[in-house]
């Protein structure tokens, strides 16, 4: 059995999972405020999993933020008391085994790849859409870390040079346009100008289902989101060449007139497409338990390379 | 001593190198027109440096255009009788020995890793500016190839939406703001607008060699033109996080007022700036060499699960 945990700004998720990534055990705890509660709370939570399964064969941890290779969180938007926190270092001292480590988008990807969408793959892009956009790229059968630690921050690759203001301080980032945030706004965007469909409180999931029920105007504005969503992928296919790229995150769930949409306007998009295998855009398998799940296979499935350098 | 062959539209470059990259052998022929006259070309010229340095350790290819892993010739610009041309196979038959190909952008970017500028490092993005962009990446001490064989065409990640046309039938192309034709439309502007300097014939010549000398409106393109060297630059670095940034290609031959310029630019558009280390902009060490070196090293310094996907 191995063990996952998604450290997330309001709950830790500790999921005991078998090889093929099947659920045996699931628990939840509130995530405390600081370094060394949180600390507590993992070691406790560890055991509290461990007593109705037995000692796991590896223990991981997914964690917003940037987290580098030494499993040292840096800074985390989610975790705002932590800051320079060595928590592999520090829980591998305190339970004497060994403790992996990643940022919880990385897992994510992780997941899909091992035991999701992905499966069998060697080059992967995994794209999820959420309040911004996360993400993880495989490359040649490898999670893609990077010198700090920090690969992966897709949402940051600029698509319109000098465009709109991002949250990160900087202008024109793919998830001002392509994110679940960006589909709302197109939404209302549409609204605005005289559209109209059942309103739930969801201007993201309203739409898509407006979509879904053959509404033109919705239609219109997920085909414009699959633009942008496409326009992002292509850059990252012109750098990477996957086979495969999976699109997950709550707007994404389900929606296969996105991913649809997605996948036309990609082969538009694409450098060479007439002489290139286009990748296969699918939908995310696994939603909120994506980031414990992967966290449970952090030691697996890279080469021995990979492991001398994390 | 490894051989290897940079196949351009108009010559073939052959070099017999050592494993510190130190050049013993020097052999050009006009490339022909034609696969089988190609396939003639190449024995007789792997034959004739052979004949003076004795058998080869190993023997690579680089080649322009589209390669697949396999060394097949899908495509390419610059060999416009050749399609689908099995390259790799045919030679591997006729001489009865291995011979590795592959793109010779990659081929470049595998110079300046194993025996250039970014030698030591595990993750590494080369940025080659011509009339295109050119680049490769290597990623945790691999040279990303992809699934079709068709990473690194970074000259294709699209920095403004709906922007420029490009060559390749699409809009927005990095290429068509950070290469070193778009540097010579940059100070074809500035003339234009009545900034004065030496007039050699080469306007993206020219006008380095002005901001070198201090000319303050020369300074300002140079200037833009690093600001756009850069915003495609930090998005390479946000999906997958290098120690080393190499800058290659015509115009950035000895250009540090060039290298600065991204240098400083990077700074300002990396994500989380203040807690990453920053990857370092160098210029590359091989000029028109750098194909031919490269390809002489295709078999060298990947894992083992990287050559059996090759």
């Amino acid at each position: 059995m191995r063990l996952g945990i998604d450290v997330g700004g309001t709950k830790c998720l500790a999921l005991a999972v078998d090889d093929e990534g099947r659920v045996h055990e699931r628990r939840r705890v509130a995530t405390p405020r600081g370094a060394d509660s949180i600390e507590d709370a993992l070691v406790a939570l560890i055991a509290a999993v461990e007593e109705s399964t037995g000692t796991t064969s590896s223990v991981g941890l997914g964690v917003p933020g940037l987290i580098t290779r030494d499993g040292v969180i840096v800074s985390s938007p989610n975790l705002p008391d932590v800051e320079n926190f060595a928590v592999r270092q520090r829980l591998e001292r305190r339970l004497a085994r060994p403790i992996a480590v990643d940022n919880d988008a990385n897992c994510a990807a992780r997941a899909e790849w091992q035991v999701g969408a992905a499966r069998g793959h060697d080059d992967v892009l995994v794209v999820t859409l959420g309040t911004g956009i996360g993400g993880g790229i495989v490359s040649g059968g490898r999670l893609v870390r990077g010198w700090n630690g920090f690969a992966g921050e897709i949402g940051h690759v600029v698509v319109v040079a000098d465009g709109r203001e991002c949250a990160c301080g900087r202008r024109g980032c793919w998830e001002q346009y392509a994110s679940g945030t960006a589909l709302g706004r197109l939404a209302r965007e549409a609204r605005a100008r005289g559209a109209s469909w059942p309103d739930s409180g969801s201007d993201a999931v309203d739409v898509r289902r407006a979509a879904e029920s053959g509404d033109g105007d919705a239609r219109r504005v997920i085909d414009e989101f699959g633009r942008w969503v496409a326009l992002g992928v292509a850059s990252l296919v012109h750098a990477f060449d996957p086979s495969v790229v999976v699109i997950g995150g709550g707007v994404a769930h389900e929606a296969d007139i996105l991913r649809a949409a997605t996948q036309r306007w990609l082969g538009e998009f694409l450098y060479a497409s007439h002489v290139r295998r286009h990748p296969s855009v699918v939908l995310a398998r696994h939603g909120e338990d994506a980031g414990a799940l992967g966290a449970a296979f952090l030691d697996a499935g890279d080469s021995v390379e990979d492991v001398r350098h994390s």
